[in-house]
């Protein structure tokens, strides 16, 4: 007779026995995308005032190690290489995003697998396992802790400290047992509060250098035999209990091995809020399809969900890059005029007065219909008033970067290029090489380091 | 005009504003007799199998430093020495408890303290002023986050967080800004749940583990120029708004610089739940007066209060030292036959004939005066019938180690020997001048170490 068994106990039995051969082809291919997208992230990480911090802290607190940091091509401990990568991950905003969950899995599950991997001499395979474990597991716990959650926590900061026990215990080789203690020890010391955003302070970067190493700090310590709580999930005195009123149980193992979470997760295409992208695509779609020039176009109406209009609408003058990637007149003018918004295109001219003119002539309404399909659906919808007096309309069901309409392998390496020009981060012959390893990733019996090691 | 300012704003201020010559020199004696206290709960973990894990854990990640490890004798850099000793200072469950916020302040205030001083070479008057200020800070906020927080926080957990970025924020001497900062980033790492309990899991000593090395992290931070939210305790999305439902804020700066908080702090003289100490001073009190022995009395009944029902009433037949520390029977026969109910009494006799015998005559009653008065005071009543018939009533108002009723030098001094004895961490003659250095701590202008190096 089988024994009922705990959704915490099912997902530690998930993540403790997925094998390669369990997770499809497909899966595995959007891994490997997944992963090289992050590397582009924790490049572009490279000289943002926050993320120097946390390395700085890690180099007087940790020693020298078999990990590498990405930004500074040192070599460290695996706790501090996942934390400062992790830190790294999520500063230019252009990490992928589960959109149900709101949760960011790539910035809290690839730097403590890559840091750990690199400590064990793990293979290729079990990179990619441990890496769809994590996702798997995050995303459904983010699911699980819902909207009330989300309301005060950083999902990304609570649901990843899971995600990164999970990945790293899936590398250490844990047992089913050892999974659920990692678990909960890394659901005890989960956290991440949304309090900073009205200070612009720099907490998202901590949130995620904490869930990194919270997360693999608990697995280590697991596998060294230290018990964690069985139900620190679901149970009477556990996360749920303690920081969410909407909870759905039934989330945390929806469709385990059937269900490929990792596959339903959306990259960042324009180096902007992800609420803008919906009508950037549908706009460009329109320019396209009538050959417009910018200065052809009279108005641009956007037809939006309520969220994009809570979070873009008080940026009306943006005075800043990272202002101005929440504007929505700054995004569809950059789109407009150079045909992408990229961190170079933000750069180089969201104060230009061919972007600025276009700005003004953007405004957004609440639509029914895009507001009803959100957050399972990002509906793009714009009304294009022509100076010759047409009215035009676009419409994109998938924002470019969602499941239905992701980017390719090319597309992907032309980000990850991009970013790392625009960081420094590393020549152009160095991401060909990393692009290389990590298309490549499957067939490596032990992973090796993306980037050449700093000259001591 | 004075600006309002918020009350994270004012207990920053405080915080990094503390001077030595501001403290009551009670206040200074007090703290002194605290960390002397602390080191030998911290001594105490050795052994322990929680601890150890989190010991090798911190020795596969950290490199050398200048911090000590008390269990080990060996020198790291502050996170990790921090991060261990206070995973040493909860487990023995002696240390010392703050009753109105049910935080234990010790455990996650001086592990961190001692790391930094060490590395930064402070006084030990600023060691002090440190303290005072974790203290001071942590104690308030585990006040402000209320019973409602408590259901399902480990306080020591969370409050803790904040309690070490501010100790260690003193030692770097942040300024107010800073200093708002590290509470902000301290606040953003806050975690700690009571669903381990269920399981007797080992996450407490991770609790302590997490405050002690997330809050150093955040003052660390702070000082390099890292920002925190400035209102992570009582803002719109801050600590209350996701862990509290009956916050109160007037709580965070109550009596700031007038009221001592440090100095309301209790110590543990009892190895056992604090729940138990009331009735077992009662019970000496009528033993000694009426020169009673143990095989005198025919039943003690004990009058108490619901919350030592709740915990203590389901341990009927303790099979383990740490389940005997849970039941009233078993410290109230420690205590009858041999006079007292330490580590050493427990592992040798709490399963002895006699003990045992003693236990079987105990019972608990809820008592409404008792009750009534809880958590503010925790009066101890024992009814105890003898067996030539005589009924005798015991009762203490504060048990000893509350603050009028505390540990002399003397005691303490005997207590912080029995701990190192027990867990052999130190040697008889290392305690006597680990006793006189903190006894002298004031006039040493760089803190040393607390015990020899072990040879490399």
């Amino acid at each position: 007779m089988a024994e009922q068994i705990s959704p915490s106990a099912e997902l530690a039995l998930f993540a403790a026995g997925l094998r390669y051969e369990q997770i499809p082809a497909d899966v595995l291919r959007r891994t490997e995308d997944l992963m090289l997208d992050w590397f582009g992230s924790a490049l572009a990480g490279k000289g943002a005032r926050p993320v120097e911090s946390i390395e700085r802290f890690a180099r007087q607190m940790g020693g020298d190690g078999p990990a590498e940091v990405l930004i500074s091509r040192r070599r460290t401990t695996p706790l501090f290489a996942a934390m400062v990568n992790a830190a790294a991950s999520h500063f230019i905003e252009q990490d992928d995003v589960h959109n149900g969950s709101v949760f960011h899995p790539a910035a809290v599950v690839f730097p403590p697998v890559l840091a750990v991997a690199q400590a064990l001499g793990s293979s290729g395979r079990d990179v990619l396992v441990a890496a769809v474990a994590g996702y798997e597991v995050g995303i459904r716990v983010g699911e699980f802790l819902g909207r009330s959650h989300y309301r005060v926590f950083h999902t990304t900061g609570t649901a990843g400290s899971i995600a990164a026990a999970v990945a790293v215990g899936s590398l250490l080789k844990l047992n089913a047992e050892q999974m659920q203690d990692a678990i909960g020890s890394a659901g005890t010391q989960a956290a991440g509060l949304w309090e900073f955003l009205r200070d612009a302070a720099d907490s998202k970067q901590l949130h995620t250098a904490h869930a990194a190493g919270s997360g693999l700090t608990a697995a280590y310590l697991a596998k060294d035999g230290f018990k964690g709580a069985r139900q620190i999930l679901e149970g009477a005195k556990g996360m749920a209990a303690g920081m969410s009123s909407d909870a759905d149980v039934t989330r945390l193992t929806d469709g385990l091995l059937t269900r490929w979470a990792v596959a339903e997760v959306s990259f960042k295409y324009h180096a902007s809020c992800r609420h803008t992208h919906p009508a950037a695509d549908a706009l460009l779609q329109v320019m396209r399809q009538h050959d417009l020039a910018p200065a052809q176009i009279a108005s641009v109406v956007t037809h939006v969900h309520q969220g994009a209009i809570d979070v873009l609408g008080p940026v009306v003058d943006p005075v800043t890059v990272h202002q101005a990637k929440f504007s929505m007149g700054t995004v569809l003018g950059l789109v407009a005029v150079h045909g992408s918004a990229s961190v170079a295109d933000f750069e180089a001219s969201f104060k230009s007065s061919e972007v600025v003119a276009f700005r003004n002539k953007v405004s957004m309404q609440l639509d029914a219909e895009v507001d009803g399909a959100y957050p399972a659906r990002w509906i793009g919808k714009v009304e294009v008033k022509t100076l010759d007096g047409r009215l035009l309309h676009g419409r994109v069901d998938e924002p470019k970067g969602d499941p239905g309409n992701s980017l390719n392998r090319e597309e992907i390496e032309q980000k990850v290029l991009r970013l790392a020009q625009f960081s420094q981060g590393a020549s152009t012959q160095e991401m060909r090489s990393a692009c290389d390893a990590v298309w490549q990733i499957e067939r490596n019996d032990k992973i090796g380091y993306l980037l050449p090691q700093a000259a001591v």
